[in-house]
């Protein structure tokens, strides 16, 4: 795509957005033509639910279903509401089975009813193989329309069946393995079966094994996909029989999904639920209020210890003028180390039980930043408010910084190993924490150095 | 992997660190054998420099190859250094060429062109051709190893000519579909080429090109293959040749990369290139002195406001308890705001030019969330500490909420327009701003209702 290119689509979309604006339906109707299924989706993550309902019904048939299956779930879920009944039946037989279960959590038990009355047998029994698994599980979000193969059969029967699935199946190009009782024992790399004698036993080209339990949580088994760099993460039951198929492109759904709800929760608040253009301003303000007020409640530790302090900040002043930029530099050394250990542990290079190997480590780290700063802090402080101060300083920023790396690097772990998901634990908590303990360590530090 | 497989191969790592440990090579190459390649790859994720290059000598050939392409390039820099230059010759020649490129950039001058020196002809030539790219273009990634379809040929053709590349292409599941003048003119699926007559011809069942340039942004052209949900994206050049490939398994590795350097950049540090245990405690204090120092620097000013406001804390110390929690929560609102557009930005939900819509739609956010948190904040410090610091405290949260809101949701937009990465320029700088602007706010409101 040139720039030239995308400037059109902008300026398209630009002009819907307009004629929608302006209820000239004709007008917006006709700038839609020009646009293809994938841009249409981008225009509606930039509407409103009024307007994204119009532009729907604008499309023809066949465009309007590519479009639909491209929209988020609780996208879709907002056209079930605001279409007909009748509208939407079509469509929703024609959704791949997971996709369908995937809208069917978004929709209340009522439409959720009344829609799965309408659709095909065959669909239908596909959907309650996918609808029989947990919420959040893989089984829940993998395919069961999947071909596979028989070890024990040759290399030109497979082809055959592979063909014949050809239409129906989610990908042909990597095939699991399986032996007559459905276990699953090899996967096949289609090219490696085009390459092979006609007669060669499938056995003897297959690759290992690898699979999940289709119990397993949905972004693990997406983490796993990615890590193994495979087109397709075969999935079983507990007893290691094939029961579905997760494809890289289900996974990449389901991994920027899980990305946004870290990076959510990392700043705390809750991932929306919609594109941010999408969404209603009263859903924003719900995504990030309960966070808010509890991180504020949290804070009002930070009060109380000033309390304590109150005698000292009267007996010296110039004292709280370098609250904000200690608690500060402690937060962000925080903040560093935090996310540095998230991310270690979310790709696997740190486990759990490395939580002492990792705070020995972020001990020493803090300490050479923390002497690098305070020394800095010393000197500066000193020039403009006397060396008692510079060392009070430079004291407390050496020992905040040490600190803020060993509860910043120490906490996700911690978080890890007591069952709680480490961004939910992370900055902000890291922050509050930080802020009270500094707060202590700097006034004491003051009083013993000042002799207050 | 079922739970009991992951333990074992937790207790082999184990083991293999701690004989490493205790200098027992005889033992650590015995459990060695019973890991997968991949399992050796998260191992010396774990270890130093110089056990890692332990580790490596003692697999075996094949084995030594798989591993080493799997590492990430910084670690197989290291290797290079650790090993002999007749030990690397080999591997080098059996990498894929882009990889080649890649692991060229992490090595010095004087060792990259003695290893160059050793390749084969035709592996020079295709290093060539990535390495004539600017680094950190796609040019530099792709893959030139790929096979492609003339439009005008006929499907078994196609296959034939698939076929006698099957071994050297990096895939054939899709195929490039180019004309006589090698320029892009569609892009082949091999199922609907296994679907179709013999004799059909290719640009009959061809779907419609979508391509990158060369020269685009690694990052943004994995972005797009992403969105795209392809598992080719065919690389092109300013004529619209196909030159190369990229690979949704190589995407999802610039991804990966640049995931890690967005998360390390929001929180003011800069990513390692090692994996975390495996990077020396120096390392780490480089990629996070730098910033630290800049913001810490940043919050003098902090230091200065309270400074012009030093008389009024004198005649009301009680002011200055709330100063760590006003700040804090101008700073997770802030957060909040800048963490959510960051985002929308990222996939392409929200523009540069939405920039207004952007502030409009937060100022109402903080508002809202100013004033559910400043009728609280009311209600609790007048019964603590007095109506009158009741009234301070609850305006200067709704106007601290407000403008933390307005800033963190414009300033990713206004780092973009001006052509700053939004994350470098993100949360900690947003702080520092709003805990000096949130401190003016409120000695101004303190000063005013107080009548001091």
């Amino acid at each position: 795509m040139t720039n030239s290119d995308s400037l059109t689509i902008e300026d398209i979309s630009q002009e819907i957005e307009h004629a929608l604006s302006h209820d000239s339906i004709t007008l917006a109707a006709k700038a839609l033509q020009s646009l293809r299924s994938q841009d249409v989706v981008q225009l509606m993550h930039r509407l409103d639910f009024r307007n994204r309902a119009v532009v729907y019904r604008l499309l023809p048939k066949d465009r309007a279903l590519a479009v639909f299956e491209m929209l988020q779930p609780r996208l879709q879920a907002d056209l079930v509401h605001a279409l007909h009944d009748e509208e939407v039946t079509g469509v929703f037989a024609e959704m791949d089975p997971d996709d369908r279960a995937t809208l069917l959590d978004e929709l209340p038990a009522g439409v959720a009813t009344r829609l799965l009355r309408d659709l095909p047998e065959s669909e239908l029994e596909l959907t309650s193989i996918v609808l029989g698994y947990p919420a959040n599980s893989i089984g829940r979000r993998m395919s069961p329309e999947f071909v596979s193969a028989y070890q024990d059969a040759t290399v030109a029967e497979t082809l055959i069946r592979v063909r014949s699935r050809i239409d129906d199946a989610e990908t042909i190009y990597t095939i699991p393995v399986v032996n007559r009782q459905r276990k699953l024992m090899g996967v096949l790399d289609l090219s490696a079966a085009m390459r092979a004698d006609h007669d060669t036993s499938i056995a003897e080209i297959m690759d290992e094994p690898y699979s999940v339990p289709a119990t397993e949580s949905a972004e693990q088994a997406a983490i796993r996909c990615s890590n193994l760099r495979v087109l397709v993460l075969p999935v079983v039951d507990d007893e290691s029989r094939l029961v579905g198929i997760l494809t890289v492109d289900d996974a990449l759904s389901i991994l920027e999904d899980a990305q946004a709800e870290d990076q959510a929760r990392i700043s705390g608040s809750e991932p929306l639920r919609r594109p941010y253009l999408a969404t209603p301003v009263r859903s924003i303000v719900k995504s990030r209020v309960v966070w808010l007020l509890v991180l504020a409640i949290g804070a009002t530790i930070t009060v109380q210890v000033l309390e304590v302090f109150e005698a000292t900040i009267e007996q010296m002043v110039v004292l709280s003028l370098f609250v904000p930029l200690l608690i500060g530099t402690g937060g962000n050394t925080g903040n560093q180390a935090a996310t540095t250990v998230t991310r270690a542990l979310a790709v696997g290079d740190v486990r759990p039980r490395d939580v002492f190997k990792v705070i020995a480590r972020e001990i020493r780290v803090g300490l050479t930043l923390g002497l690098l700063l305070g020394t800095l802090g010393f000197a500066i402080a000193s020039i403009f408010y006397g060396v008692a101060i510079g060392l009070v300083i430079g004291l407390t920023l050496m020992s905040i910084c040490t600190l803020a790396a060993a509860v910043g690097g120490g906490m996700p772990l911690v978080a890890t190993k007591i069952g709680v998901d480490p961004a939910v634990f992370a900055n902000p908590f890291i922050t509050t924490l930080v802020d009270a303990t500094g707060l202590v360590i700097y006034f004491l530090i003051a009083r013993a150095v000042l002799g207050l």
